[in-house]
């Protein structure tokens, strides 16, 4: 029973299945697709589209917001339908054609691509393809677990196709805030100025002639493929919280703290989790993606409210989610991707940033998205967006991957996502790092001995002591500084024998 | 005759000889200096407090807007009085310290040390110096050519030493926007919607009880030691109009363009005189100083009206505005640092950056400040707070330097202060790469073909190969990714033989 989810009788005549829907997009288009950290994606248009590809040539330029569940990214990735991607993904089929040089990826910062589009730096979307809960009686979209770059695609592409998800419950109505700046140059300050402030609608408005098919579906969002917290998470967790509460103890925060940002995945999540029962309440988060840890802390009642783009949770807390949904919808509230990473508030609100580093180096360059410098893993994300303009930007790691194979603390990384200008704070289950007003002289030492691995730590201070004697600044070998990397692929460890 | 300048009766006691004022500082102390590109400096307190460090163990950490004029840089060096020095410098003698790691320095984005200041995340400004046109009745302070961090520093030492500076005309009274954001978490939009808006008051407020001394000078701030155009700034100038007017013909701005910033130092400097005769006309910067071609422009009329932090000129250029002053103070405001670069209004305005790069890389990241990945040369300074936010993120150089023993453009820059996620154009005397919406794999051979020397594209377009055949998102082979400035290292050329 999908009816009462179209409250705009003109569009029922819109609902068709997805193949036919799929006959709108001609080879060479450009497409933008809701989803954001594999919630509220769309889910029958990427098979369909993949079908249709497996037996005509159709290629695409796909953008979303950030990346995709169910599969559809290997399923489309497969079928050839992707010739250009951006601006984040984390599947493990399109990663294999990205680095094979088959799909041209864009990585860019998550604030960033609504602006791109809006500026028309990279060329507009023709069809966007929205998961929604409903259409409202003005044909306006009630988006699902995300909000991503849907409103930016909806105001620009020329048709639109809904897909309407029957296993989202009408409750989500009201979840999200709507806000969209202004063209420049006659863009207005944003009034935001709390995690929990609305500024904007709780639908995407849109001219109904424009929404082209209405296509129903009811499979859930992808649950989340979190690990739960390990002995090494838990001691990253023990790091960041005693940093807090010298933080507290100094008077630079309060015991509310400031507004938490953290990325996607185990990591960040378990350092998250490891709050629970710490000295901190009355805590906000703003933040792009919000994971069990963050409902955990709302029922812990530590968490006042939290603010995201996407909700991303294990199968058991999606359950619990959608029992209890107007008691969270109180706490929640879900904007555009802009929004929530939008440099002008992330610095005015102060944000404490938590990201997960690939590898970092004796400077505090951190590495967040190629393996061995030219194998992307996933994409940089939201990560620059708080890094850059908030309070406080951490990154965190465990000390070594591939049994210690892999060093995350390098004499320099293959790969500059985050520079040393933008990295205050490092942490590793060994200790952390804080590295704000020190050269990088300093810095060095202070990485070593309190986050990179023991086994790791002569190789370290023996590299470090070599630079030295070169002298500079930044003291580096240029020959040696990136011969770890070079050891593990010949020898599969980083460690010198 | 001073008398005039002290329009606080109060204060007229305070003035007393820089080598007793100097008297005030302890070993250790944090002193905040104006100063930003050489104008606005204190001329006498630096001078003096160098002396005392001769005789007597006095180390501080020096915090100024950015650099200073006069040879004050390389004096306190000298004399061993900069223990730590931030976030900017461009001084020889300094700059040498600094790379034998005797002066710690921290390199930091210009818009950032005032929030470091303001939530104690380095050490407060026990001493603030700060030149002066003139005190007010209120006893507050009117800067003269640049504003840089001063406010900061007035509101937070405990101590205010001003400087007045009798060379500077009392015109100068009005040219100031002095405005600062809460601290947080009570922060409020910033108001700013354009360039030639005011949003704060002339002068900087201060309890006059702060004040603890007054000293007079007459020295003028050192002129710009930049260079005249040549055939290649003129050959870059070139290629930027040339893709201004392909932006406008696009319908991506209009032929006002958006507000432009651009970097201290000859080559931009010259890349903006080039716009002089160039087909736009009403333009603004949005920028953190203005140089001459900032005035050349407000004269040919085709700049309507410059915001910055600093003005710095050359001795006769600086002469001019001088005698005009009544004239340009209506089409030009300075202001605080924070504000000229705040992420906040970079974004809403969506600011035109062209910095200098000192190398780039085949896949678009950029190198500003390590010379061989080791030796410090200036620092970040704004040009990461522009980069990262503005609409357009422009870097320039020329294709070689040292007689052509070195090419600006590399197979893996050494050091990387914006990363490809902040890099849309790049600009070279041989041409223009446009970056925008393309995948690293895309941005190689257009950065090769269009940027580099002739003599260096066989030696990238092989690099390129051979990194291909190791596959990647971005190909690199990691033995050979930094052999070019080891070569110039051996062999004074990043030539092949």
């Amino acid at each position: 029973m999908y009816q009462d989810r179209i409250r705009h009788a003109g569009l029922m005549s819109k609902v068709m299945p997805a193949q036919e829907a799929a006959q709108l997009f001609r080879n060479g288009m450009t497409v933008g697709m809701s989803g954001f950290t594999r919630a509220g994606d769309a889910k029958a248009m990427p098979a369909a589209l993949a079908e249709r590809a497996g037996h005509e040539p159709l290629r695409l330029t796909l953008i979303t917001g950030a990346s995709l569940g169910n599969g559809s990214d290997g399923l489309m990735a497969e079928a050839g339908l992707l010739a250009r991607r951006l601006p984040f993904q984390s599947d493990a089929t399109l990663r294999g054609k990205i680095n094979a040089g088959e799909v041209m990826f864009i990585d860019q910062h998550l604030s960033e691509t609504a602006e791109h589009l809006r500026s028309h730096s990279i060329a507009p979307v023709d069809i966007a393809v929205i998961e929604a809960t409903a259409i409202a009686e003005d044909g306006s979209i009630v988006p699902t677990m995300s909000v991503g770059n849907s409103v930016t695609f909806v105001q620009q592409a020329r048709q639109v196709i809904v897909e309407i998800n029957l296993s989202t419950p009408l409750a989500l109505e009201g979840l999200h805030d709507i806000y969209t700046p202004a063209d420049r140059p006659l863009r207005a300050p944003i009034p935001l100025v709390g995690p929990q402030q609305r500024i904007g609608t709780t639908t995407i408005a849109i001219d109904p002639a424009r929404i082209a098919a209405i296509v129903i579906t009811d499979s859930p969002d992808s649950p989340s493929t979190n690990l739960p917290p390990d002995a090494e998470t838990g001691a990253i967790a023990g790091h960041v919280i005693a940093f807090f509460e010298s933080e507290v103890k100094a008077g630079r925060m309060s015991a509310e703290l400031l507004p938490l940002q953290a990325g996607i995945g185990t990591i960040a999540n378990a350092v998250l989790h490891g709050l629970i029962g710490s000295p901190f309440s009355n805590m906000t988060m703003f933040s792009e993606v919000l994971q069990d840890s963050a409902i955990a802390l709302l029922d812990s009642g530590q968490l006042a409210f939290a603010s995201a783009s996407s909700i991303t949770l294990s199968s058991a807390m999606h359950d619990k989610f959608m029992r209890d949904i107007e008691h969270y919808r109180s706490k929640i509230v879900l904007r555009p991707q802009e929004i929530s990473n939008h440099p002008e508030i992330v610095r005015r609100l102060g944000i404490i940033a938590l990201n997960t580093a690939l590898e970092f180096d004796l400077y505090g360059n951190v590495n967040s998205t190629h393996v061995g410098g030219t194998r992307m893993m996933n994409g940089i994300g939201g990560s620059g967006d708080f890094a850059r303009n908030g309070h406080l930007s951490m990154f965190i790691s465990k000390s070594v991957a591939k049994n210690g194979g892999i060093s995350s603390v390098v004499p320099m990384v293959t790969h500059v996502d985050h520079t040393e200008h933008d990295v205050d704070i490092l942490v590793t289950e060994w200790g952390l790092a804080d590295l704000r007003g020190l050269a990088p002289r300093e810095r060095a030492p202070l990485i070593i001995e309190r986050c990179a691995h023991p086994d790791y730590r002569p190789q370290l201070r023996a590299y470090f002591e070599e630079a030295c004697r070169g002298g500079g600044h930044t003291p580096h070998v240029l020959e040696k500084a990136l011969s770890w990397h070079v050891r593990y692929q010949s020898s599969q460890t980083m460690l010198a024998s």
